[in-house]
């Protein structure tokens, strides 16, 4: 059961987010391809936070919990592998905070770059949230800072939930009713704040998850309805290697029907299929639910599928070299 | 002096091509980059034809062609590094023409393909315009085929000027002026169609071709006021490989005030900068205009310029590679 004491999102608080961060942050395009289309069989819609201020839809969440902050707060901090990170380096810069970001050292150097480039103070850690959690309350200890989590908070997941409300009117705009939204799930900001806002707004609409099988604790969570607290991740989706945070699962458990998981392969499939054919330079994470929607056409088949796509921030070399090998198997 | 029987287009013919093609071609957004704006500055407009049908402006020229096709016309045929090619097999398709592809065996993979995709036969030849030239020959003379040139016809040329015409009335109705236009130069069926346009609707602003140092015969061209027909393109921008055509060279001579050339490294930030910076996967020869502006700061300094992203069709692979050279160095 979930702790009675979490204090968990409403989706009042969605609403009241994507008033306070409208100024700040971008209405993404939704678009399609229909190469895609008649690859996958079905109707795929792309919602472009790959496109959203600091490349990843984590500038909503950043953005929203600056406007929720203690008062006389002058420092923040946040462990991340990256996205987070930068997000909240830039919300911060935005208002004159100072920001310190923990940042695993098996973070691209892209998204260190990122970080850096807002002005934000980088502390290097080991992998594991045991050692991201350590590094941050050593911060926390010298410097008063006031921690922003990179998920598990109530005022970063109904900021992430924005995108759904978006999604909602630009599907209505467009004429069509979305039958899945998918999101990726790492700490299930995104997924949990999707979930919360589809439940009040669009009941009917089948909330999903996907996440790698190489760091797959959220479906084993939502399958087994304990919270997975571990898991040694082992994926290329950078973005997706922690495991869901309690708040996350609360509300996942709620409002998503199920999570499913893609193999390292289909999300560089799905990864060159996205560069390919919509142009459009995703990151690794933000492929996993094309990767869903190849490796599982059955579940969608000719249903409508708005499909998240969460960043676009990667080291190109890296990423290209993972095409390199592919075009050398084949 | 231009040759006075060269059957060249009129602005008149640009509207007609635009109205012939609009159900068949998308219109492509204009966006910005804040932080490129920042490196550059300047106020800078991307043109987005690398999300155009096929991947590149050249769907424009070839819907355009079959609009004005000979009566009796069951197959087209052509020679083109790729994009050409693309765009006059996807429009064949469309109109169930049977279409053949002469191709240089330099051009890239993905080019190829996508040739292949859209049902085309694909003759491969020696990468210069003369082995082009003769292998097309034999295919006209083996099967009648009616030729689309890739860009020295008068119906390419105002297909192609069908982008100038979205960039006037993008920028109106967001409300500012364009100071400069710039696109790259190749055989100069894109920068010819600009110019001409521009010229007939709005005449004060600057338009301008970019072309790399490695193949400047559009430069050498218009600085010296005689056609240059021959080059040894040295270029990573496969698609500007091909030197102007007579008729180009007879409209850019009256309506492009100058060519700017750029390094193979401008090339390859440019494109770095683009991939990164928008999350938009350009070839190379789309980053040429760019690449000029990052190397030739003071003719662009604070105006409005609007770029031409060509196209986005390439060799992942090979484009990753680039990168790669560039962070070993660097």
């Amino acid at each position: 059961m979930p702790d009675e004491n979490l204090d968990l999102p409403g989706s009042a608080d969605i609403f009241s987010a994507a008033q306070a961060i409208a100024e700040r942050i971008h209405r993404t395009p939704l678009i399609t391809s229909a190469q895609i289309d008649r690859i996958c069989g079905a109707h795929l819609f792309f919602k472009c936070e790959h496109l959203q201020k600091t490349g990843a839809f984590k500038a909503r969440g950043a953005s929203n919990a600056l406007c929720h902050l203690p008062a006389g707060t002058s420092m923040v901090a946040t462990h991340s592998s990256g996205n987070h990170g930068a997000a909240l380096a830039w919300a911060a810069a935005a208002r004159g905070l100072a920001c310190t970001v923990v940042m695993p050292d098996t973070a691209p150097l892209a998204k260190r770059a990122a970080v850096a480039g807002y002005g934000a103070e980088i502390v290097l850690c080991g992998p594991t949230l045991q050692d991201r959690e350590a590094a941050l309350r050593k911060v926390v200890e010298s410097t008063g800072a006031h921690v922003v989590p990179p998920f598990d908070d109530s005022r970063i997941i109904a900021g992430q939930g924005t995108v759904a409300l978006e999604i909602i009117e630009q599907s209505r705009a467009r004429g069509f009713n979305p039958d899945i939204v998918l999101t990726p799930v790492g700490g299930g900001g995104l997924l949990a704040g999707t979930g919360l806002a589809m439940a009040a707004m669009a009941p009917e609409v089948l909330v999903l998850g996907a996440e790698p099988a190489g760091a797959d604790d959220a479906q084993r969570s939502l399958r087994s309805g304990t919270h997975v607290t571990s898991q040694t991740a082992d994926t290329i989706a950078d973005g997706l290697r922690t495991t869901l945070g309690q708040r996350n699962f609360a509300l996942i458990r709620e409002t998503v029907k199920d999570i499913v998981t893609v193999s390292e392969q289909g999300i560089v499939d799905a990864m060159q299929l996205l560069w390919t054919r919509t142009k459009q330079l995703v990151e690794p994470s933000a492929a996993v639910p094309l990767a869903a929607v190849l490796e599982h056409p059955a579940r969608f088949r000719d249903k409508n599928v708005v499909l998240v796509l969460s960043g676009g921030n990667m080291d190109l070399e890296r990423a290209a070299s993972l095409f390199a090998e592919e075009a050398t198997e084949s």
